[in-house]
């Protein structure tokens, strides 16, 4: 069953898994497959990996090589997008890897390599919770916190294609320790890294709490998102506690940006926002418009949770790669 | 003498002065009056004001009223550009004043309003400090602290022209209180206003200092720039204690910009920083570099004081005129 027409592939390459999706001129998706993400055998290998789950994809949704027009692939960390090499990801272990001619090699198709943060924000403007929107704010948190600007309708990338450390904002001067080496950054504040550090401090000092029981149960070494979900669920006062502090700063961290860029929207993605929606969202939001320097920004700004999930990255490098074609 | 070609004026409507520039279409300075911004009688009393001193500024630099291609004015406070209105100014104890329609009205040739914040970027970036740069982030340090954006080469002002508000960025939850209100925003840490509030703070728990006796010499209710700057030379220990710490966090200020907007260049203008320069910025630089998530930018972004002074206001209102005429 050979279907008519083009075809563009996303692939999402995380740190933990690896996402490709098919779609056609219309987005609409025509095939999706995933696989985990092995680091073990360097860049060669784990690009051999992408380019057979490419071909896999392919294969299922029944579209042969030639409707091919593009494959895009969203990568983290700094990208040098004009010759396609991942600057440095430490999830993977990479340091200037030259994906795209690596990968062009192996599947004799056009590839694009774009950040990951970028083509989750993309992703939900062309097609998700920011649609129509002309400027639009992401907030990824994760592990870290990424951000991302769509500003007079498109990819606001800066001056050296930096744009978008939202993470980096410092909104708490002597405050606790970033990854970065700084103190007091939003994502030493917010990201899933310093919530798990805040449950164990909390632990520490005698605080009674399920989040370690539930890791343990679930074979889990870190606190992730599901386990996250699990301790709210059950209702743990350590986790309420420290997910709303998180919460807290979240909802501050999206007012300063509302405040500097005045959007119409700012999305939450990432893991927690994807598993827990609007139940992270809602509180902050709230925090954000008591922070609104305009008032009547409450009832022209939305702040929401991305609509795509884990299909944000992977059709926001097709919607890029399309653009990067015209 | 009456010279030939086009004019331009533009004025900045400030709290104190009001400053009209008369320029040729390269921009070439025809001529410059200052007269004091005097409140009472209201809003059209003022612009009578403007109107006279628009008037003469051409008589001095003899250009005729119909080599006037357009009056643009640098006005305080969010402006509704289409229509010309300034919505609320409390400088000037405006609110919701048709300066456009009336200006007009006044002089017979286009009159455009534009935020005062903005032209200062505008000019900075035109005929400044800030030529050249795709990016540009202006820092202005006053009573309050205003900020506005350079994006892609041109002004950027956001969903609903309101974009810019870097002074209400929050650096320090539960910081002290600003004026909007709330608490930690930068302008509650680093504005003249919040050097003063902690100056006569340091005063009154014993501190020596040489600030209010200065103020008095001068006849100065409030410590005005150049109180900050005889302070200074003075080193007094107090001013400097408070300058250095206001400094701190206009570095910390400048890096979230950077690593959320990746520009070329932060231009700090306002009247500490045309009085001070770079003994005001240099240690500002200073700390931003040491927040730069990217080292690499330590290279790459250039952080300078102004370069126009009290001109870079109604250079970039004529300069902004002269791009809404094309």
């Amino acid at each position: 069953m050979t279907k008519p027409g083009v075809c563009y592939v996303g692939v999402d390459l995380g740190g933990t898994s690896l996402r490709a999706l098919a779609v056609d001129d219309e987005n609409k998706i025509l095939g999706i497959k995933k696989v985990r993400t092995l680091r073990t055998g360097g860049p060669g290998r784990l690009i051999h990996r992408i380019a057979t789950l490419v071909e896999s994809t392919l294969r299922d949704a029944g579209v042969s090589r030639s409707q091919v027009r593009a494959v895009s692939v969203g990568a983290p960390g700094p990208i040098d997008r004009a010759r396609g090499i991942v600057e440095e990801a430490p999830n993977l272990g990479w340091k200037r890897v030259p994906l795209r001619s690596e990968l062009r090699q192996l599947l004799r198709v056009p590839v694009f390599v774009e950040n990951d943060v970028n083509v989750g924000l993309v992703g939900e403007h062309a097609l998700g919770a920011g649609r129509g929107a002309k400027n639009l704010v992401g907030i990824f948190v994760g592990t870290g916190i990424g951000g991302a600007l769509i500003l007079d309708g498109k990819l606001y990338e800066g001056s050296r294609g930096g744009a978008g450390e939202i993470g980096h904002t410092v909104l708490m001067v002597d405050g606790p320790l970033c990854g970065c080496g700084r103190r007091g950054c939003a994502e030493a504040l917010a990201s899933r890294t310093a919530m798990e550090r805040d449950v164990r401090a909390a632990i520490k000092t005698g605080r009674k709490s399920i989040v370690l029981k539930i890791m343990k149960k679930k074979r889990k070494e870190r606190m992730t998102s599901s386990i996250i979900a699990a301790a709210l669920k059950k209702n743990d006062p350590v986790m309420r506690e420290v997910m709303s502090r998180a919460e807290f700063h979240l909802g501050i961290l999206a007012s300063n940006a509302v405040n500097l860029l005045d959007p119409e929207c700012v999305v939450f993605g990432g893991g927690i926002a994807e598993r827990l929606k609007d139940s992270f969202v809602d509180p902050i939001r709230e925090t954000a418009f008591e922070y609104f320097l305009r008032p009547s920004d409450r009832d022209r700004v939305r702040i929401v949770p991305g609509r795509l999930g884990d299909n944000a990255g992977a059709l926001g490098a097709i919607v890029l790669a399309k653009q990067r074609l015209m």
